[in-house]
């Protein structure tokens, strides 16, 4: 068989704190196939392992079997490509260090390479997506969480001990929201985050009782950023209110990461995203706005032309292809 | 002549906003023989060249003359490596563009090399100093103002036009206290430089007039960095106070900077550090508070072990030799 001799597939597999996106990619970047399992990480780590053979070995078997595979690439939240360990998630249930990389190679008897799971959606992006050909940028993933992949002359950052690049944890307002996770106060993530703009909604509805607004007709468990944008787009003030004051922070925040490396681009990913210019224009303002003269309007400010999922999936595929 | 063959040495320049410091620098990183003049920016550049010319060519006479130069490297303010300019330097009087590299090259005939002034003291510090030998740190100077240089990989972060590392530009108190020079409110320079130290002093004394402080027998015209630490160690409650505020505002950007680069150590450099444990207390206690659990108790904070002025002769110099 030629595909024994030549293997010519890989696993991609991109872990999140709800659910776990995976595919069979190609050496041309293709995803020939892909699937979802929940996360489930309440339940111990070798029940999702088992969980994601089941789903994943009849698709393997499908294409050639297991000789048609380089291996499996994976990127998780606090994924350390250096160790092959998920190390203190904190929005994960499994604590301390999982030493998922291991645990793969034993399962499928493939070769399996861990990093961050905004590094792999980086990698995605730059090898398939808006930063195709670029050597200098950022990805920020704005999702439940946000994320950040920093690439600079062509290489991720990983750091000293390969966890650099955990941007949504910067601090962005002094003694500001209190984050539950990790009790630090005021980080990018608690504002510029999927929860963090539901927060801000309940906040500016509760701080402006009498200003009438859409987002009083949801349920405060119910919202989410999605009913914030459609809000928005009927023309409710506190909406759009809750999008500035987003953007104003996120601006901010990108503002102090372009003083750190000077990329070419900055590009958006996740959920948030869907907000287009309700998030993108105060964004942008409050970025140019905060830059030191030598980086005004240099950097391209963009959103992913990548579907979230398949970035993470393509960049963790990347990691063995 | 062997050195005519074989030439040996190098020029290396600490351009800053008063003085400009200067070296006759061998590849064993001896430094033979230094000055300095006054930087003069309010006069044209080809002035300061000149007297750069003036003080520099008995120098290199004295070792055999130009023919026994590798070249000449300098590190200014806004200095760019991939143009050789000057670029907008916000505390230089030259406005705009100035091609220095380019001035140096006509005036001593010798290739002439520009980098960040940061840069190059960061290049001093990783070939000669507290970082030698590591692959990831940063060195903040904390001067007149705050001035950074980032290394990744053993590599510096120039970014993608040559002016990456301006940590002191980033923001860490939103809408907080004018940059007069750049129209900025809350950037780290503000703070955490000399003359931020000197305006919270005169601040706190403003805020609390019922408190009694030696700062109070200075006219505000005389406060300086050094005033406030000889305060301090005498005891005086208000002087502490102030490096406590430094401290806290530097140690929370310190916490976002390991948390992009992920770097072995920090490195600070600069006038502010002769406060010692004052000002250094504090930063390591607000670094460790704000960082995210994988970070913490990771990276060495320390005070430079060379001369600040001998970090950047020697760096600017390693960019030739």
């Amino acid at each position: 068989m030629s595909n024994a001799t030549n293997p010519k597939y890989a696993i991609g597999i991109d872990l999140g704190g709800t659910s776990t996106k995976f595919g069979i990619v190609d050496k041309d970047g293709h995803i020939l196939k892909q699937d979802r399992i929940p996360t489930d990480s309440e339940k111990p780590i070798d029940f999702f392992i088992q969980q994601l053979h089941e789903k994943l070995q009849p698709m393997i078997d499908e294409v050639g079997g297991k000789e048609a595979f380089i291996g499996i690439g994976m990127g998780a939240p606090n994924g350390n490509l250096y160790t092959g360990n998920i190390e203190y998630a904190a929005n994960l249930h499994w604590k301390g260090i999982v030493p998922v990389a291991h645990l793969l190679n034993e399962k499928f008897g493939l070769k399996a390479m861990l990093t961050n799971d905004a590094n792999a959606a980086a990698m995605g992006e730059m090898m398939y997506g808006a930063a195709k050909g670029m050597k200098h940028f950022i990805t920020i993933t704005l999702g439940t969480g946000v994320g950040s992949g920093i690439v600079i002359d062509g290489r991720m950052v990983v750091g000293n001990d390969g966890f650099a690049g955990e941007l949504g944890h910067t601090i962005v307002r002094h003694n500001g929201r209190l984050h539950k996770l990790t009790g630090s106060r005021g980080c990018l993530e608690v504002y510029a985050s999927a929860t963090g703009v539901r927060q801000t909604a309940i906040e500016f509805m509760e701080k402006h009782p009498e200003k009438p607004s859409l987002l009083r007709n949801f349920p405060q468990d119910s919202l989410t950023s999605e009913i914030v944008y459609e809000c928005a787009l009927k023309g409710d003030v506190i909406a759009k209110d809750v999008f500035d004051f987003t953007g104003e922070i996120l601006g901010e925040a990108l503002a102090n990461f372009v003083m750190f490396s000077s990329p070419q681009a900055i590009i958006l990913f996740g959920g948030l995203t869907k907000a287009g210019s309700y998030i993108m224009n105060p964004t942008k303002e409050a970025m140019e706005k905060n830059l030191y003269q030598v980086f005004k309007n240099k950097v391209q400010l963009v959103f992913s032309n990548l579907k979230e999922s398949d970035a993470a999936i393509l960049g963790a595929s990347a990691l063995v292809l």
